[in-house]
């Protein structure tokens, strides 16, 4: 890595030179050469092709400190589709083009052609990167980006060792043929995973506890180097770990127990949280969390890590790995079942949990006044006999042409230039399904004054069918927001006075909890077109996303290699 | 149709203006909206994800005059993928860029995007349209494209109806998933079809002639509007019909033959041809035949129509629908059992019939001469173990900027500017295995010069096993060739003298037999950038196939859309 890859003497000189001023700032510039493709790979013990990078599922883990610059000169190798990679979490501050959104920061990636993302990863934390283009998160574009605090900061908690475990859940059909589905009329539904993946593992025609178990399963064996084997956290007694852990489901929401121990909450979505205690941990697509783990159990034993299925009825067996203790053998099984989820629909154990996280003492506090609010109202319809989500009676469909080269160049016609209404009809009862299904397309967006502090609130409803509401982990580009406050039932006016505005935790994702509302707040301090949706991956192809600009004047000269589709591929269009 | 899709009145009143014109001149342009996208079909009772066009599978037929224009706006309705079609033999004089081949004539279609084709169908026949991207092709896009005469004009023969035979190859495995074994090491072949199909549709589980087999499958009853169900051609007795038949097949050579019936050859790749009765014809990928058939049996019985496989040994069972007499009863099944495929290595056989095709008298001959003699070596190499064809040991692969857009535009960086060589190593062993199996990619072209005459010769060889020599049918964009005759072993200088210059038939599709060469002349005389390729899906997917640029200086504008990718996105470069 490094200036390797630099061809020109000129260009290695100026390396030579750039690198020195890094060193002197503690920081550097780390590059990556990656190539996508699909390769065969047997995740589940079954083998399924699945998109990967340079020949690895999950991707290569990125690893970097606050205040580096990550070059990744991504390469299409796949043969008829385009490519972008979103680096969650990471707010691209004065790079809008590098977020990885197609049809939003930039035109997909052509297959055969090379685009290189540089960015700036300024604060420490637990991210992920990811595909974002149609389905192909769930095809398997995915990875771990992990920024470790600069050399001269310290993280305010203390380990002794560290492990990542990343996410993830699986379906046997292809992304391609699900895309089919959900876009068919009559619509067919992708349904639930087949298997979980911890770290790209998950075991779909074995069970690692299979002898705990009422269901016919048989017990997994593995001669060593299957794909489909666990990675095993191995550690010593007495110490304190620290679990970095995201979740890159495209549907699940999952709960992680570890059998005996408990859990330290310390970080969620790369800011640190006032440090609480958990017997088990639900996390959201999209998601992430570090916690403390103490290793004070016997080390004569070994002892499940389990994760199951939360907020929908699970169909799916929990993903199994084992914690072992040093000396015992890693091939030792534990005694006892794994942990069991809590049931499915218990929504109050969820809320609870998530109303326990607080931004840690110190950590930056909203503004006391919002200049904006947006109700954003969740609703799944029906258009043209196919099964979408809408917000505000909107279900989003992106344009061909990327909103940030389009609005740049002063495009109007690359868009709908109205924008979706930031408030719906009052009179609309979310508790029962919608009165008229219907909904439309749209692809106008929300145009937010720069340095202007923008609430949103995320209010939820009935689905179509009768008594159903169901969680959405809303996800936004390009900042952090504070949570202010989750509540039951339809947003009222008064119900800002219950804000948290003392220690709410910033996060970049926060669910919305079925027949109730969330309370978001942003300052729009970062120039650029970011996208704001649903993480579960089928929803947002559904249509349940909406985009903000935000001082799209103020961006800086857009690389032109992400304005080479639609009308921004016009060159008389740019002059 | 017509001009109803154009928006303003100016368009609309020059649009009436044309049509005048075009009236006077007895051809018109004729207007199709399509949108591709994948879908759901039983073609082979089994349910798959196939890529229609407008909801259909095949295509929308397309049917026009010659001296029409046709219009197709594509728009691609995609996901993730590009898209394009080329439109197989039409020769695209004047509009290169509408040759339909990514990479070469034009960027591929982004999603959400719409392109238009516009070009002119100046030579009635019987053509295909198909997906020339990836391998989109094997995936369904194609269609059939007739192109009748002009109303001043007669066909050379009487017809009183006529009917359309599509025939295509199906596998269960999906394109995307056949692409990743084939670029694979170790390499996955895609095996034989599952399926055969006439008119994209045919039967996997059950067979219209169960009766007369012996393998054990079920007769196939249909209650009426299967997918599978195939399609009856209703005739009258003593009448001559004209069958247009073509073949997309990604990889079967196929030979069709009608039980108790004579077919009469008249066309060829959109060329009249002297008449001549067979049994049976062979056809491979890319070919189109008219035959006559003469009702001239008993009108009380039903006819298998049988196509089967052949120049591999055949593993999916015929194809098969009836020819069905009035006033006999279309659910009568024939009385005996299908017409039997003559062995599929059977090459006598198939030589026999190929060199039976002559020009109709009257047609065009060649020139007398040549300027240049390109020899082509087919051979099946490795490269870093995966298993590749090469023609003179490159192995194409195409580069992300269109040939077309980036050679007009000096872009000299756009693909490699040395061009593969005219000829090979004269100590080539074309009867074994070869000695170094090892082989390059590669990007290079063949620069020829405008108006000359262009003599190709395809020299078959043994593949990478022993003893195997494969059919390969090749297809040459922009132009028809002369195919001057067929050899045995390796082409000799002296084995000119042997060549048909009096009434060689005009094709667009040409194959070389097992350790055989094949010689084709043409005139370059049409600017553009032309691919010239076996026909198999899977083998141009590894690399078998050339590309010619003829008088590219000549090529007028190049519609924006067709190069907004690559090196021609970036608008510094067109300037």
């Amino acid at each position: 890595m490094g200036c390797k890859s630099w061809g020109s003497r000129t260009l290695v000189f100026w390396c030579f030179v750039f690198s020195l001023i890094h060193v002197s700032l503690g920081s550097k510039a780390r590059h990556f050469k990656w190539e996508v493709e699909y390769i065969y790979r047997s995740q589940d013990c079954l083998e399924h092709v699945v998109m990967g990078i340079n020949g690895q599922f999950p991707g290569p883990t990125i690893r970097a400190k606050a205040g580096d610059t990550v070059v990744v000169e991504l390469t299409n190798k796949l043969h008829t589709e385009g490519v972008v990679i979103h680096w969650h979490g990471i707010r691209q501050i004065g790079t809008p083009w590098a977020d990885g959104t197609a049809s939003i920061s930039q035109c997909a990636i052509n297959p055969g052609e090379t685009f290189q993302y540089r960015f700036t990863v300024d604060r420490p934390g637990t991210y992920i990167y990811h595909g974002h283009y149609g389905m192909q998160r769930s095809a398997g574009l995915y990875g771990s980006l992990i920024v470790d605090v600069a050399d001269e900061e310290k993280e305010p908690f203390h380990y002794d060792g560290e492990f990542n475990l990343l996410f993830s859940d699986w379906w046997h059909q292809s992304v391609h043929e699900q895309e089919v589905g959900l876009s068919s009329n009559p619509f067919r539904w992708i349904g639930e995973p087949q298997t979980l993946l911890i770290n790209g593992r998950g075991q779909f025609n074995c069970s690692l506890a299979a002898k705990f178990s009422n269901a016919s399963v048989s017990q997994c064996k593995f001669r060593g180097n299957e794909q489909c084997a666990p990675q095993i956290l191995h550690v010593r007694r007495n110490k304190t770990y620290r679990l970095r852990i995201a979740s890159i489901t495209a549907l699940a929401s999952l709960n992680l127990a570890i059998e005996g121990h408990k859990m330290v909450v310390v970080e969620a979505d790369g800011n640190y949280v006032q440090p609480f205690a958990v017997d088990d941990l639900d996390i959201y697509s999209g998601e992430s969390y570090s916690v403390l783990l103490r290793t004070d159990q016997l080390s004569s034993n070994n002892y499940w890590i389990s994760v199951g299925v939360r907020g929908r009825e699970p169909k799916t067996p929990q993903a199994l790995t084992i914690l072992n203790y040093f000396p015992t053998s890693a091939s030792k099984l534990p005694t006892s079942q794994p942990p069991v989820t809590p049931p499915w629909n218990d929504y109050n154990h969820s809320k609870a949990f998530t109303k326990s996280i607080f931004a840690l003492m110190g950590s930056p506090q909203p503004p006391r006044t919002h200049h904006r609010r947006i109700i954003l109202l969740n609703t799944q319809n029906r258009i043209n006999g196919s099964i979408k989500w809408s917000i505000n009676n909107v279900s989003l469909v992106l344009p061909p042409t990327p909103y940030l080269g389009s609005i740049k160049y002063g495009l109007n016609n690359a868009f709908d230039q109205k924008s979706p209404p930031d408030n719906i009809d009052n009179s609309y009862d979310i508790m029962k399904p919608p009165v008229n299904p219907n909904s439309t397309y749209g692809n106008g967006i929300y145009t937010i004054n720069l340095n202007t502090t923008i609430d949103v609130i995320l209010q939820n409803a009935n689905a179509l069918a009768k008594d159903v509401s169901e969680i959405h982990p809303w996800h936004l580009h390009g900042h952090n927001f504070w949570v202010l406050g989750y509540g039951e039932g339809k947003f009222r006016e008064e119900d800002e006075k219950k804000f948290n505005l003392k220690n709410p935790p910033l996060r970049n994702t926060a669910v919305i909890f079925p027949y109730g509302w969330t309370a978001l707040r942003f300052v729009a301090d970062n120039p650029g077109v970011w996208a704001f949706h649903c993480h579960i991956e089928p929803h947002l192809h559904m249509g349940m996303g909406v985009v903000f600009a935000e001082g799209v004047q103020h961006v800086g000269e857009i690389p032109r290699a992400a304005l080479a589709c639609g009308l921004t591929a016009n060159k008389q269009n740019l002059d």
